[in-house]
């Protein structure tokens, strides 16, 4: 339990109309109280306001302000903590915090207040993480998946695998106190079938963690053709704004462009990139690097061709080029208007399928929409539903990778008859990852790596 | 009364721990209520919290929130206000702000929560722009003057002047409803002694004007002088720090810099410029049309020279050149290290008496200290206490000068016998400008005018 309060501006930095200062500790009130008149706040109920002045040592105002009660263990923390809502000047507001500190709290860290309330057992750590995310999102999908997180979606999951599992491995354990002597508490065949259940929970989980990692981080996709393939007017199309420099002149795309597109809650970042030819000067053959290293960073390629000019070799020979294995491919046949009798069994080759062939013109932008659902389609999976538990958190995705591989040692420990012991180790070990998730098992190190990306106030 | 209920983020925008979203109106917590799953909030007290969920109409959480009830009158506003703390996305501000406008709450104007403040009584006119100037307060002496207007300082003033003169004024009137009666209610020298008085006041918060615009706005001040004479030393020493690019080489800065600088509370914008001369080339003499745009457009001229090199009529010749009549000078001799015997009758010119000599050595750091005084002197003068009335506010300023010139015109009046008419005239207007800077009397377009300038929110 901590015993010193803490102290940090809980609002963005800048002018506003009010700002306000959070303090949560043992001395959150008393302090408060030294330098506020009004009210008496020790002798106030939780979760009630006041109105008073906040003054210094030399009796000068600093603000009127309005004081916000909350007496633990009902509060954000689980400790005592006020909330000084004051006029939104940063004058004002680091006179104020330096006062609190002057009256014994010490400025917060990074994700202490949320630090606190896990260590409070206020929420566990997959909730605080989610806080940190619903504060990132920007998009209906992330705040959705934040929300149902916060709200203890993944963490409920998890502990009822984790459950499941605690019964049989104390069976276990109870077999090694044995020791020596040859009993089995747990039936064997029952826990293959448990375990065999818990790896397909858990498959299920990781399968989610596509969709999760698309949601909360955006989607990687670049669009890359040869010059005048009409991959700005594309871009522009997806975008229905005049965002990139259309130009009739080959190579007008130099540098890469980025742009943010929302196709049902998730977010594509767009990356229009300089047309793959036979560099005529330095500064294109930086660009085609530029395009191919892009393309391995990414998650989709968005390979366009124009239908009038390419030949069918030339695709097969750009995309031998360019595919890579971590990337998804849709092979965009553009200005479909100007020769709309194009089929894919022309361009076909070993590179796609018929399913990764998208006709499209860019300029009049036909079939934008069906492009549009196409992507969407690379990253949500039929099988992996929005309402269902979704894993976004890379950590939380690696310690059930983690665990899942540690219940696969117990099946095969179970079919090759390896001595209970090992069993019984395994098993720990997944409890033990599974733990980390919602922190029923942690370490100082991992506390530090998690809220050390907080923002300070929170 | 406003009958509609407004809604804007009161939180600066960009990424924090939390936002506070402020509701006001009538509907206010109608609104809210129709959105938030947690208590009731029409059947809370006001000053009370409480945790809930935000759902938009499809069911989604939105946001676990803090919703704080301030009902009616006990508000900033007077009015009903719900106050919602959220998690500080953006989008989640955003898309709260849309559900409450959804359920029937518009959009904030600038100002317009102040604004209803004032119109509900809940503080006059004078104080709610002490509320903008609070926000945009960034040293103390600005605070502070901020503040005590805030709390009623200049506004308990002029409504004292203002009801004195109202007790002579209705003696006035009722001898004007006499007619042709040939009563004197008003005692004439009386009268004479009244507005002498206050005229004295007025005279008193006027002068305090020149300080409380220094206190808000800041002081201007140039550095001007030949090229190495020292004026980016003399700035970094000033600012004790290595701001400018100082360099043996002539006419090195070019550009002007502008650097703030607090002695006692005030704010000092410093600014460097290039030095005078015949211009060598096209850069150098914009430079120099800028220095003299500079010295015109600042309050504080200091004007530095070399005490090695420069001619009694260099300096004389500069100072024609630059000085300003609404800029006041302090003529900086630099380099005294290197002729410490240096006075100020061998560069004495009808510009500058002894009391705007000030010898030092920037270099060394010798009697900058002094400068800095010297610096202060020039806006404080010894008359206006920091703790009197500080008339900061220029509105005020105008209408406070136009009050006291209609009672000069009254003592005008008494003295050359004008009829009653006139002085009871000239009162009302004395009274209709006092009135202005309060609000007791204000049209449409003041409010217009005053409001606009505050951030959304507030």
């Amino acid at each position: 339990m901590p015993t010193d309060t803490i102290v940090a501006l809980a609002t963005p930095p800048g002018i506003g109309a009010i700002g306000v200062i959070r303090l949560s500790g043992p001395q959150a009130i008393q302090i408060v109280d030294a330098v506020f008149y009004g009210k008496k706040l020790d002798k106030q109920a939780s979760h009630t306001i006041h109105f008073g002045t906040i003054r210094d040592e030399q009796d000068h105002i600093l603000d009127e302000v309005l004081a916000s009660l909350f007496v633990e263990p009902r509060s954000y923390t689980g400790e005592n903590v006020v909330e000084i809502s004051c006029h939104g000047s940063n004058y004002i507001i680091q006179e104020l915090i330096r006062l609190f500190i002057r009256k014994g709290a010490r400025l917060a860290q990074p994700g202490e207040f949320t630090l606190r309330a896990f260590l409070n057992g206020q929420m566990d750590l997959s909730q605080a993480e989610a806080v940190a995310d619903l504060i990132a999102s920007s998009s209906e999908a992330a705040q959705q998946v934040a929300i149902k997180q916060l709200r203890g979606g993944i963490s409920s999951e998890i502990k009822k695998l984790r459950q499941e599992l605690i019964d049989f491995a104390s069976l276990i354990e109870l077999e090694l106190d044995f020791g020596e002597e040859d009993v089995e508490f747990a039936n064997r065949d029952q826990l293959r079938d448990l375990v065999e259940k818990l790896i397909r929970l858990m498959h299920k989980l990781l399968d989610s963690f596509q969709l999760g990692n698309a949601i909360k981080e955006g989607v990687n996709t670049v669009i890359a053709g040869r010059p005048n393939a009409g991959k700005s007017t594309l871009l522009n199309a997806l975008l229905n704004e005049e965002r990139a420099i259309v130009s009739e002149i080959a190579g007008t795309t130099r540098d890469t462009i980025e742009e943010s597109l929302n196709i049902q809650g998730i977010q594509f970042r767009i990356i229009d990139t300089a047309g793959i030819r036979e560099a005529s000067d330095t500064i294109e053959a930086i660009g085609i690097q530029k395009t191919l290293e892009k393309v391995r960073q990414s998650a989709v390629l968005l390979y366009i061709f124009d239908v009038i000019k390419t030949q069918p070799a030339q695709l097969e020979a750009d995309l031998a080029q360019l595919l890579h294995p971590n990337t998804q491919l849709l092979v965009v046949a553009n200005k479909m208007d100007l020769n709309p009798y194009t089929e894919y069994q022309h361009y076909a080759n070993p590179h796609f399928s018929a399913e990764q062939w998208i006709p499209i013109s860019a300029a009049n932008e036909m079939n934008i929409e069906y492009l549009k659902e196409r992507l969407y389609q690379t990253v949500v999976s039929n099988e992996v539903s929005m309402d269902a538990a979704i894993v976004s958190n890379v950590r939380h995705y690696e310690a059930l990778q983690k665990a899942k591989e540690s219940l696969e040692a117990v099946i095969q420990g179970l079919s090759s008859a390896v001595t209970t012991d090992f069993i019984a180790m395994d098993i720990r070990h997944s409890l033990a990852y599974l733990g980390e998730i919602t922190g029923e098992i942690s370490t100082e190190d991992l506390l530090d790596n998690i809220f050390s990306r907080f923002c300070i106030g929170k």
